[in-house]
């Protein structure tokens, strides 16, 4: 039996039974984690990093929908980190995924380098310095650069990545430069770009960015994802990310 | 009176009554250079450089869209400059637009280091060494980096901008990373992005991308450029920018 608090539910995450521990006063899941679930190239067997796995949505989505061997978040705020282990729990997946309570900044107290073939994340988005923030604020430090930089991701990705391994992204359009600017001084390759516009004739609100260490300079900038159409019922690709695969199974 | 030669005819702009001359053996104006001459910033009484100038249809364009003092163009090709000069005198441009033959990476010998408050270029968009040239062809000098290089143009533009000056281009997608680092490492700091789409749900096919010597980090991506509309006609954008100011004058 798994353990749950006071303000925490669980929410079914409507495919393969799969569910999902969350507290209302902390940091929730939202679409930015499902989009980079399936955006992210997860082959047979590799090895994934998820980095600020928070309520562990990643690792719990590429469990259930990809054939990955092994799956590892990391996570800094321990309550985040034990409530995410719950939800691994909770799903039966403790063969195939591991939630560490750890810092980025440390990574090589926990992990060999070139130990991954995949590493993901939905990182703070917003830029340490932006905005009052308070750093005992768990959501917080879900949302700004507090605790873990957009450089630390990266570095840390192209010290853990097998050459050729890929880096996954979900973030802001406006920290584009910076991410491809990061990535190329890590030796990540920025190869596929897509973004995401809740609608047609919008500007994007959201990017998602696949790199290769080591790759060769080409980005490939893909078809946008329209959250909605132009007459406001959700897109084919929407509803076959979020819906579809359901009925599938 | 000025002379057309053999294989060259006259376009009418239809804007304002401009006319340009082309030469339908060499390169010809596209839609790059329409929408990038709309997309640039052009203040009254700045003053302006082309690099990369080929027909001279950003300067003509500009001369009669915009309010600038002076537009200079620079072609490295010779025929190509002189058949662009021959347009700025039909026109009657010669006292706001100046076309010079010569040499980017020789910029110092014509011009002045922070005389422009804009730098505006369409440059050859492949990568030097991407697939078999001709370096003697006009065509493949104007599309490929056989003479002149993105990194060339950056760094040109980042020494005759003025500090806060403004370079806008017109590239490929598959450059985006290439760009993004090159304005960067140059000190110009990537602002305002748009993407030009055939239609919606397309991947994009061109870039606008906008920079600004010394800027602080926070790009703008903008609203899609879609040159269709998903029912094949054209976009109210692009008949705003090619006709409707036709009627208007």
């Amino acid at each position: 039996m798994v353990e749950i608090n006071e303000k925490e539910r669980i929410d079914d995450l409507q495919l393969k039974g799969l569910r999902l521990i969350q507290n209302t006063e902390t940091f929730c899941f939202g679409v930015d984690a499902v989009l980079l679930s399936d955006f992210a190239d997860v082959k047979k067997d590799c090895r994934v990093l998820d980095i600020g796995t928070g309520t562990g949505i990643i690792p719990v989505l590429l469990a259930g929908k990809t054939q990955a061997k092994a799956i590892a978040g990391l996570e800094i705020q321990g309550n985040m980190a034990e409530m995410a282990n719950r939800s691994v729990i909770l799903n039966g997946l403790e063969d195939r995924v591991q939630i560490i309570h750890g810092d980025i900044k440390r990574y090589s107290e926990y992990f060999s380098k070139s130990s991954f073939e995949l590493v993901v994340s939905n990182p703070p988005y917003t830029n340490k310095g932006c905005g009052l923030v308070n750093p005992h604020d768990s959501k917080a430090v879900s949302r700004h650069e507090i605790l873990c930089s957009l450089e630390d991701v990266v570095s840390s990705a192209a010290a853990l990545l097998v050459s050729g391994g890929q880096l996954a992204m979900v973030h802001r359009p406006e920290r584009l430069a910076d991410i491809i600017c990061s990535m190329r001084n890590n030796g990540i390759e920025p190869k596929y770009l897509r973004f995401v516009h809740p609608k047609p004739y919008k500007k994007p609100n959201m990017i998602l960015i696949k790199g290769n260490r080591g790759g060769k300079p080409e980005l490939k900038v893909q078809e946008p994802l329209y959250v909605y159409n132009q007459d406001g019922t959700y897109s084919d690709e929407i509803n076959k990310i979020y819906g579809r695969e359901v009925t599938e199974n």
